[in-house]
């Protein structure tokens, strides 16, 4: 969809049908659970189970900077944080609706490049964009809604079923986005001066496209997860959620969450070597997999075992211990900036 | 939720959890279908058959103002019109999603406003709100999607299944939004005034709170209606969708489109009569049903006749005439300043 006239062509020059045929015919064909995709009132899908649905919203400026990330890779992050959410169930990704408020002179090219984006992150998570809506608005606003299902006779992950016991798991890792965004706001998105060329690169694209590990949620499911979350705000943040909704105490062991080695040469690189264990704890958008699962049962291959949930004691509220003792300082993102 | 302070509770007063906790629990009991509501990752539905989903956006400025809608208002309109998608479909309407990106300097007060409106049009169309996502951004962009399920063995009503020969039928009124937001433009908001008074209070909530008629949706599907649109955009401009997407030409009878009084009486006041007409024909936002039905099916009681499909001439392109005649000048509403 690439303009060839000197300057790119723009939503006001297109309209609300150009732009939507132009998206529409980035997508790959439809896979067979979708019944009917976009371009009616309502998407149809074959859903053999129980449906799981999610939304989630990212506004440019606090999730996303056009000067940051290409427009595929927001694509990429708002197909991912949305079907991140959906696998947190247990469930497997079906589909992704996407609705985009945007400025009157967005480039088409900009708004294809999204679609490219959300049509390749759909199709790893096994999923598709099945309809959308465009609306003009001053500030870029992308709302996905991921929906999936539920294998027949298995019951959703909550947060809430995690018992004293069980063993705490993450699939995933949880660090390097809040690694890449260190770089991307210390001006380092370039080289990422100081760090090795593709130690940075990686990072930078952890935290511009994250790739969840999508069949991790369902594998956790099938081995009998208790309690499952994705870390969106933070592994301290979404661990300490877990454990309200549970009403147990999760004690993580600092050994198991210690920062890689491309945590730590960014760290190193941005002059404070304490920031890695910082974006391991509290850093968010990099949606691992955290769940609890029954002491004895064998983990998935996709987990490895990074703590354990402990009786909430009579006069403790219920949240998250490293190596026993309480963690001090923020435990990740919340928005409108309210850290309570 | 009201503030006893002399200032009103704000979002960045009590962050993302506090708003989370204040709109969630203003929500009436969950319905059965409802197996994991509000709080967790993804809420969880029991769908006895095929899923319809769907999503449409509203934003402050371009589809609400806050000084002419109270925060209930756009709460019913978000529902509304996304639960009317759903409906179009031959659906029966389950569960709605709903991201607010709001401005940190939003009162409590108008986000739970807008949960109740959002719950109260919920329930009069049997859905719930199961989920939802906050999020900061400088302008109010509320995207909502809606759930509904297609009893087993009834396939989905598209756009594209109107024949020659079928009757074109109308479930509900075209115009009265469009009337109120007139008279809203005109200044005429407060007293309507020179519009009797029952007459504008019923146009101005028309605009600011449409209430579609959802059962007339799966009320056709079962009497085998051929093809389904809501009227969002307009009634020509919606007609003509369908129209395209079916290969035919709707053929609108003028006389069963005659405006009612109370659309004449408020183009009376504004000075110009003919808006009367405008408005019936190209007034969006009502969320009427248009369907077609086979020739001899007895129309469900919620249908009026309002024309006819005919066969498209080898010459000429789908779309919609009004007695026979090409309507000249706009047919609706388009995103984007664009008027093809």
């Amino acid at each position: 969809m690439a303009s060839m006239a000197g300057d790119a062509e723009r939503l006001s020059d297109v309209g609300e049908d150009g732009l939507i045929a132009a998206v529409v015919g980035r997508y790959a064909p439809l896979p067979a659970h979708v019944l009917i995709g976009p371009g009616d009132d309502a998407a149809v899908l074959d859903v053999p189970g129980r449906v799981v649905i999610s939304t989630d919203t990212l506004v440019e400026g606090h999730d996303f900077r056009r000067d940051w990330s290409a427009a595929a890779e927001v694509g990429v992050k708002t197909a991912a944080q949305n079907l991140a959410d959906v696998a947190a169930m247990g469930a497997r990704p079906l589909a992704l609706l996407v609705s985009l408020a945007a400025p009157a002179d967005l480039p088409v090219d900009w708004a294809g490049g999204l679609a490219d984006g959300l049509d390749e992150e759909c199709r790893r998570a096994g999923a598709a964009v099945v309809g959308g809506d465009v609306s003009e608005a001053a500030q870029l606003v992308i709302t996905g809604t991921a929906v999936g299902v539920l294998p027949a006779g298995t019951p959703a992950v909550t947060r809430a079923g995690a018992r004293p016991g069980d063993v705490v798991a993450l699939a995933g890792r949880t660090g390097p986005s809040a690694a890449g965004l260190a770089l991307l706001q210390a001006g380092r998105g370039g080289a990422a001066g100081g760090v090795p060329a593709e130690i940075g690169a990686a990072l930078l694209a952890a935290h511009r496209a994250p790739r969840p590990p999508y069949p991790a949620g369902r594998d956790a499911a099938a081995a009998g997860a208790t309690a499952m979350i994705d870390t969106s705000d933070g592994l301290l943040r979404d661990a300490t959620r877990l454990a309200e909704a549970s009403g147990v105490v999760l004690d993580l062991d600092a050994d198991a969450l210690a920062p890689d080695d491309d945590l730590r040469a960014a760290a190193a690189a941005l002059g404070d070597p304490d920031l890695a264990r910082l974006w391991a704890l509290t850093g968010g958008e990099d949606h691992a997999l955290l769940a609890c699962f029954p002491p004895g049962v064998g983990l998935p291959a996709s987990f490895r075992r990074i703590g354990r949930a402990m009786p909430k004691p009579a006069d403790v509220r219920p949240g998250v211990l490293v190596d026993g003792r309480p963690w001090r300082g923020s435990t990740g993102w919340l928005h409108f900036g309210r850290r309570p």
